[in-house]
Formats: structure tokens, sequence, C-alpha cells
């Protein structure tokens, strides 16, 4: 029986434009770069320039699980999924979770490095240690729920595991991204496009190879340990996080003022509003049970169901904070049958729901503003609320018909073309579109708009600014005691740092960032991650080193983005941020632009890189042995 | 029956992501673009902005005729096709002969918009008024040859035209080409790759429609008076020429220091091989006929066939000075079946053969330094002359298989992939391989230099300075003494803004460049040009009006290029040409680098351009109303 071994993986390369096959060893980068997207990250900007587009075949779609995916490690499931960045062009990384990257692992590979561009549409069966490119053109053109099903039954094999696109992917929509297990997403940076630009379908994967840790007994006990604390005191502390996942997340956004209506227009929605779509109201009516990702103590998903109305018999998982907000305040759309439907189709059409949501919510204000009427949408009436309205767009743009091929371009490109000052309404960073409110949490913003994918909030931005933690617990986690003060800009810089850092070590580990942050209770941080990696791979590490590897992740990313052009001047956030809260419990709080530019300076100082350009200097690339 | 207009035309678009398609009238544009190139790059600047990549759905493929196309006008046969460049990421423009814009003006359509990217193959069909697209699958992977007959037999119409793609230009290979008529090409750009990457395997016409003229007398009169000047003086002067065509360019440059000798390491050749290989050669052993585009008096092709040898039964025309040389001289090959048979390879594989072989050139000198063993060339011995391995690698290179993907990225971006110093043997401006020695006339040079598709001398560069002008007949034809002076730098910017504005009108009426520069003596200038169009359209011009447009045209193009992040910095020379030619007639002549500078200077200032970044400023825009 073959075995697979946590740290000393293999690389599996696929040329699709000639159809060569062939594998080198990880532990040619593993030193430096651990493994998932650290890894992912330094075949990326070795081997993609910058004169190659998201869409030429010289670049390349990377796909990275990690040192811990796979073990019995918390939530160790995830995928990372590196590219040139559709939306941006700048770097491109996603992250699923579900059972796909396991079964990759079980089969014998860390990573999948995707070459060239196949002249017809195929998928990869990569059964084991056999590898095969095969005839996609009869799935070409289905759904990702469709083509989960015949893929499975062409290979006779129900418990394969499949990431496919849907029609967003193979129309390059620049919100496409890539699904597993049905709503599953990596669902950022345009990834579904690039795959799509391939000529790739989808990726199957057969997996039952042994997994091997280094020392078994120690790596079992921690990891018990880790899993039964995880469970008491997030029941202990919060069981209501426990009961309804990320979905309590919308009601609380909106009571510190950080939630999205009508396009960012304002941070409170209509309580009557936030009643009829709120956490309980889904649990009641709609979830029919729990669902969780590979190796997941605290499952998070629920499997919902619309008995009723006009979207009865829509049924689907996967529904989280971001399509609650998406398709809620941010369209005004207080109906939750149709808020679900869109979350659905999304998943079905392998669509990002915060980049499509976000095209929309600019189609929408364009609408409100005169700058569009029924003429430009097709006929329709894009008042907000209007659910029906957001539901056709969502396939218009999944199938570039009519007014959807423009909003197919993301909202940065389709306000450039439209013009008439319609790039206002465009939410977005680095051309991404922004899925969270970044009026009030001063690190949560500068973690959002330092991103190097273009925004958001999984790599810098911290979760404690409006959590109660106290200057103590901030001084002692992160020595930074203002950390729990979202007013507060002094120590924010410092802690974007230290997050980017930190979630650059756990993408390489790929266990899910929520194991890492409860409810801010810091169940995996830098100490445990050291120690789950010495156990799992027989190499001594420190909580130091890896976060050593973090930062050079960090320094990789942004050097890549700095030869694209990217820098500082693409490091703000749209201007709607400066201006005052208009209602709700924030009213009159913003970013204040001085206050930003100097918590700015602070982070690229605080990062050793150049503060005019925001690029990182040689010295430090140097210095992390990255130049 | 349907008439079409020389001037009022229509512009067809068909937007293949969602199957729509529309038309516009050209009177949008023609009064500050008259049409072909003019047309088709403003359409271009507006609607494909900085955001938008070559292979990205948002990007667009236009074909355009031209004013005088399809008319009685001498060559009034070109179609210029325009597009994001491929290789430089600027202006992408293109032209190519044949019979296939004279049946598209003569379907009613002056451009085609060729809008998205079909989910499956298609080609389009635009039977007169009636326009379709249809299947292309079963002709996907087929080589333009076969397209064509494919085309014509499922059609049931061999007198159709058809431009299309082969598997080059399928694999998005940079230096694919679209063909027609088996083998004219709008070789440059890479707009193959940009048809591929749409999944649009051809674009078949049949047009029987009558063109109006607005002065048919008037307009007959002129034309045939132009027509029969042209062949007596043609003849009488220059029997050579017509006799040969272009291929007597191989030895004369050979004897001007104007040849490409191993990837440009020399700009002389062996006499004994250019003996072997010359137009003599060709003329007594491989051609079989003379064959010309639609509407030619001066045809300069020849039917050839390879009647013993290896490669007997090799068969193909439209072989030119460019063909000569590229796989002449630039590889060393002195066997003429190989070079015809490399020619025929390129335009059934839908190959640039400027490019194909300046990539190849580039890996046989990283060869013959070491940089390359027969490791990395998948066994082949890359030595100069080694005509059986330069076949393979086009061959290769149209597969992207084995080293064949990497030169499928053209040697600019190879160079950067490879490292180790390669670049200083990638001949290339902007990332456009050159096709032509630039050491001894410096408008030729200036005018490949500043070229705004990457290189080349079909815009700028003047042919006299190598062919005995007088300085009277300099300063009567351009106002410059020293236009037949190829070691003079004075006058020469200015000799090249006169012939890049001139280029611009020749493209917007779209006749051949050669009729109107046959071996110098001027036939058809601006003077004849104004008239042409005043008889041909009915609306009184006058040659400084055609040439205002054709500076505004260079403008367009320079402003788009700027928007790229092209400028000065990308006006510049490989460095090879700064060092000193090594033998021959033209032995130690370089381009000095500050008089270069200060030509260039000179360019800018002429053109009222901001000298340092070498950009057009607002002032010049606006002037020209295209701000």
């Amino acid at each position: 029986m073959h075995e697979v071994h946590a740290y000393a993986g293999k690389i599996l390369r696929v040329n699709l434009s000639n159809g060569r096959i062939s594998t080198e060893p990880t532990m040619k980068y593993a030193g430096k770069f651990l493994g998932g997207r650290g890894i992912n990250q330094w075949i990326l900007y070795n081997e993609v320039g910058p004169g190659i587009w998201p869409f030429d075949p010289a670049n390349r779609l990377i796909f990275g699980t990690g040192v811990l995916v796979g073990t019995l490690a918390p939530g160790a499931c995830r995928c990372t999924i590196d590219s040139k960045n559709v939306l941006t062009g700048g770097v491109g990384s996603s992250n699923m979770g579900g059972h796909f990257a396991p079964e990759l692992k079980y089969a014998g590979y860390d990573h999948v490095v995707i070459h060239g561009r196949s002249l017809k549409p195929v998928y990869l069966w990569i059964d084991n240690g056999k590898v095969e490119i095969r005839d996609a053109s009869d799935i070409w053109g289905k759904t990702t729920w469709e083509t989960d099903d015949l893929i499975r039954d062409e290979l006779e094999d129900h418990d394969i595991q499949v990431a496919s696109i849907g029609q967003a992917g193979e129309n390059l929509v620049r919100a496409a991204c890539i699904i597993t297990n049905g709503e599953r997403a990596a669902g950022r940076c345009g990834l579904g496009a690039v795959m799509g630009s391939k000529n790739l379908k989808a990726v199957a994967v057969r997996g039952d190879r042994e997994i091997t840790v280094a020392h078994p007994d120690e790596f079992f006990e921690l990891v018990s340990e880790l899993r039964s604390n995880m469970i008491r005191v997030a029941n202990e502390k919060t069981p209501d996080d426990v009961r309804c996942g990320t979905l309590l997340i919308l009601e609380r956004n909106n009571n510190t003022g950080g939630n999205t209506v009508r396009n960012f227009q304002d941070a409170y929605w209509d309580p009557e509003k936030v009643k009829k779509v709120c956490a309980e109201e889904i649990l009641k009516n709609y979830a029919l049970r729990k669902m969780g990702c590979f190796g997941c103590p605290l499952p998070c998903s629920f499997y919902l169901n619309v008995a009723q109305g006009e979207f009865a018999g829509t049924r689907g998982e996967g529904f989280k904070a971001d399509s609650h907000k998406d398709f809620g305040p941010k369209l005004d759309v207080d109906y939750l049958p149709a808020i679900i439907k869109a979350h659905v189709l999304c998943s079905q059409y392998g669509l990002d729901v915060d980049s499509t949501s976000g095209v929309i919510a600019w189609a929408f204000e364009c609408y409100e503003k005169g700058i569009f009427t029924k003429e430009d949408t097709d006929g329709l009436e894009l008042e907000w609320g209007n659910y029906h309205a957001v539901l056709e767009l969502i396939r218009k743009i999944a199938f570039r018909e009519g007014v959807g091929d423009l909003l197919a371009e993301g909202s940065k490109r389709a306000s450039k073309i439209v013009g008439r000052g319609s790039d206002r309404f465009s939410i977005n960073i680095k051309g991404h579109e922004l899925y969270e409110s970044i009026w009030t949490a001063k690190a949560w913003a500068l973690g959002c708009i330092v991103s190097t994918r273009g925004c958001d909030h999984l790599r810098g931005s911290p979760t404690c600014e409006n959590a109660g933690i106290t200057p103590e617990e901030g001084e002692r986690f992160f020595g930074v005691p203002t950390a729990g003060d979202r007013r507060a800009y002094e120590g924010k810089a410092k802690l974007v740092v230290y997050f980017e850092n930190f979630k650059g070590v756990v993408d390489c580990m790929n266990i899910c960032y929520y194991m890492t942050q409860w409810k801010n209770i810091y169940f995996i941080g830098p100490e445990e991650l050291a120690k789950l990696y010495t156990a799992a791979t027989g190499r001594e590490t420190t909580a130091a080193e890896l976060m050593k590897i973090g930062e050079r992740i960090q320094n990789l990313e942004r050097a890549f983005n700095a030869r694209e052009g990217l820098g500082r001047k693409d490091d703000m956030p749209p201007a709607r941020f400066f201006e005052p809260i208009k209602s709700g419990p924030a009213k009159g709080e913003r970013l204040e632009r001085e206050k930003f530019e100097r918590m700015l300076d602070e982070y690229y100082e605080l990062r050793g890189w150049d503060v005019r350009t925001g690029n990182p200097t040689q010295a430090k690339l140097r210095e992390l042995g990255i130049e």
C-alpha cells in the first residue's frame, strides 16, 4: 500500500496544451514555504511573469492542499487555489473547504499545477497515482451540480471528489469561482474564469492512500486535546454561535455599523427587515440540518430547504454570512427564500457571491442615480429589493446575456465602459468588489485595504475589534492593547501585520481559519500550529519560525503585485468610506483620511517596505531569502 | 438589388458570448476616421480599456475593409484587423490582402466587430445581409487550408471567401495569425490567438451586391489613368521588380547591410548562400505562375512548387521577402525547398512568419551560446542551418508541444522564463519580434522603433533611403532633402512622421501599400488619394485633410499605448543595433545611441508629444478632436 506523508509530498504538473504530465517533490520548496498557499505562491511568482495575462495559456492554475490536510487536525480540509487574479491583475488566491483537499492528499498529491490550455473541454481525473485528461464535451455547459453528478456517473464512483466550474467559468465571467461539494467555493479572484480559459471543466479525485504523520501518538494527543477543548469552550462561551454558525453576523454587523445596505450607501438596515431574514428565521423555517466540512468539530453550515411559495423546491447548503448579507441588505432584499435562491444559483452557475452581488448592487445604484434606465437593463427595473431582477441578473451574468455581458466584467471595468461617473458606485479595492463594511473597525479596514488579492477580511483583518476583547487580552495575544477598540487607529497596523503573517501560516497548513479564531478565543494560534507541525512532520519548529514564513509569503505576494504595477496608490478604500455613516448606532463614524494615511505609513514601516510606493524593498526580500 | 456605397457603409457587431447581432452606420465615425484602420482603432480605443487583456471576452476583434475596397482602384483589396496586441499589450493591428475584404464589402459590411467569446468552436457566416453563427466543432483542430475547404464544402459554394485560424490560433500561440486565400496573412500582433480565444475558427463571406461610387465617370477615368501609368512606368523603370515581386529584397538587403543573418548577429550573408536561394533560383526552379490579390495591376506573388527532393510535393503561394529572409539568412538556411516548406507550414498552421522565425532564431542563438542544450530542445540540435529542426519547431510551436509550449510565448516572454541572460538574444521591440534590419537606414530604423504595434517597417519606415532618391526628389516629395541618404539622421524624424500619417490614410482606404510606393516612385500619394476619395464618396477633400486624419489615427494609437503603460522607454531598439555590423559592405555601420536619442526627441517634438514620456499631450489630442 502506498503511503502519503504529511510533509514530503508530491506536486503534480499537468500541461493541458500538450498533455504532458509530470511530478516533482514538495521538498524543493517546503523549507521556505511549508505547503498550501506558500508553495502555490512561490510557483506562481516564479512561473507567471508580468507579461502573462490571466487567460493566457502560460498562466498557471495551482491547487494546493497543506501540511495538515487530511490528518485529524481540526478542520484540516482546505484547498488553496492560486493564479493570476482576473480582477486585479495581481495575486489571485482563494480557498475552499469541503472534502476535495483531503481526497487529493490521499491520492498522493499536495499540489496540482495546471499549465496551458486544452483545445477542447476536458476534465482531469486523478485516480490515486493515475492521472488522465478526459473529454468533457458533454459536460460543457452544465452547472457545477450537474457536473458533479455526470462525472461521478461516468467514473462509476459516487465517493470521488470533484472541483468544477459552472457556466460562469466557461464564459470567463470575472466573478466566476470554483465549486466543490455543491456549495464550497474558492470564490474570489475570478479563478473559475481562469479554469474556463483553460477549457478545464473539473478536477476529479479519488484517493485512498493512508496518511502518515511523524509522531502519531504525540499528534493524536495534541489533536484530541484541541478538539475536545474547542467543543467544550465554544459550547460554554458562545452557544449561539455553535448553534447558528456565521448567520448571526448580519444582525451583529447591523448593531455595530458594519452592514452593507444598498451597495454600502448605509451601514444600518431597517430592524424590521433584519428581523425578517435573521438567523433564527433561517433555523426555524429553512434549515433541515447542520453540515460541515471534512474533519470539522464545529460545523457552521446548514442544509436549507424552501418548502413554500414562489421558490419552493430551492435547496442547498454552504449558505453563510456572505450570501446572507450580499443578497440581503446589500440589495435591500428582505425575503429569505429569494436570498437563498440567489445563493443556490451562484453555486450552480459557479459565481462568487461577493463579486456577483457587488456588480449587481453597482447596477442597482446606477439605476437609482439615473445612469441606467430600463433600456440599459434589458427592461429590468433595478429597484432596491426587487429580487426578481437580482435573480435574473445572476443568470444573465453567468451566460453573458444582454446587460449580463457588461456586468460579467465586474463593476470597475463596467463603470469604465459606462462612464458618466458610474465609477463612484463601484465599491471595489484594486478592482475586486468589497464584501465587508470598512467604516468603523480600523484594523479590519486596513486588513481589507492592503490585502494582496484585492480586498477582503480573510488575510489581515481581525474579528476582535467588535468582540469585547480586553486591553489585557489584546496585549497578551498580539502585543496590541487597543485590539478590542474599533475606534482606535493606534496599534492597528501591528495587528494587521500579525494576522497577515498568521493567516499565511494557516493557509500553508490549510486548516480552517475559523478553527483558529472561534469567536476570538484563539484555540489554535502560532504555538499550537508549531506543535502540530512538529508532530506531523518530525521537523522541529517554533511559532516564531512559522510567523517568519508567514511574513515571507506576504512579501512574496506583495512583490508579485509590485511587478504588476500595483502599490500604495491601490491601497485605498472607496471614497464612500471617508464619508460618515448615515444612520444607526454608528451614525457619523467614518474613516478619517489623514489618520488612515498615517496608519498605512505605519503598516509599510512595520513591514520594512518603501512607504512611498508601498512595495517591499530589496533589502527586505533579501532578508527573507526571496530576492 | 441591394447596393453598397463606397462611403456610407455598415458596421456589423456580433457578440459570440450571447449570440447578439446588430448593425450601425459607419457614418458615425467616417468624418474623423474615414474607414478601415481608422474606424477600427476608434472602436478599439473606446471599447477596450486598459483593464481588458487580449484574451478577455471583452476584447474586440475588428475586421475593417476601407473606403476604396472593392472598387476598381488599384489594389483595393486589403482588410485591416485590429485588437489588443497579444505581444505588446498595446495596439494590435494587421492587414491582409487577397479577396476577403472586397467580398465583405459586397456583402454589405465595412466592418465586423467581434465581441465576447463563444462557449464552443464556431464560425461566422455572412451571406450578404444574412448573418449566422455556425458550429465549428468538426473544423476545430484543422489547418487553415482544410478549414477553407471544409467550410466551402459545407456551404456548397467554392467562391466564398474565408478568413480563418489554424492550430496555432486555437492554441493561443502568440505568433498566431489570421489567414485568407491559403497564404494571405494578417500576420503580426498575434491576432490569430485573439480569434482562438474567442473560439472563432473562421469568418466566411459571400457578397454579390453592387458597389456604388459617387462620381462613376470621374472615378473610372482616374483609376484607368493610374493603372495604365503604373504598369507602364513600372515596366520601363523597374522591370526586374515587376518580374520578381519582392524576392529581390534579400539580395539587395545583403548588399546594403540590411540582412538579418543568424538572428541579426550579422547584416551580411555569405554570397554563395545568397546565390543558392536568390530570386532567379526561385523563378527558375519553383515558380509555376504569378499570382495577385484582388484588383492588382502589378502582382507580386508566385505559386511555388517543389518538384524534387525531400520536400517534393510542397506547394503554395504568398511567399514574399519576409518568408524568404526569415527562414533563409535569419536561420542560416540556404536550401530553398526547406525555406518554402517553412513558409507553407506557417500558412497552414496559421503562424506569422516574422514572429515564428524570430522566436526560433532566439532558440538557436540560445543553443549556440550554451543556454540551451539538447535536453531543453526535446533532443533537437539547434545548429544554424539545421532546417529539419526549424520545421520541427514550427510544428511544435503550433501545437505547443514540448519546447514549443515555451516558444509559443514569443522570445521576450520565453527569455524571461528561461533567464540566464537569454533576453539579449530576443530581438524584439515592445515584445514584438523584429523582422527587419535597423543598423543602417535611419528613418527606416526610427519608423520600426516607434511603430505603435511594436515594431515594423509598414508604418513610418520609408523605402527611399537605399533607393537612390536624389536630394531634389526628397525635398519635392517629403520636404526632406536627406530622404535618400541612409547615413543621415537629419530630417529622418520628419520623414517618419510623413509616412506614419500617410500610411494611416492608406489603411483607411485599404488599397495595397505597395501600390503607393512602387520602387519609390509614388504612383499614389496623398493628392491621388484625395482625388480618389472625392470621386468615390462625393465628399470633397484635400491631401492636407487626409494627412490630418492620418495624424489623428497615429495619435489615437499612441494614446491607446500610453494608457497601457507604453511610452518612450519602449521606443528602443535591441542593444545589438548599437553595435557595429561585423562584415560586408556596411561593416562597422551602426545606430549611434546619442544621435538616435536626438532623432527620437525630434520625432516627439514634431508630433507635439511629451518628449520625456513619448506620449501625446492633452493639447495635441484636443487639437485633433480625440481628447
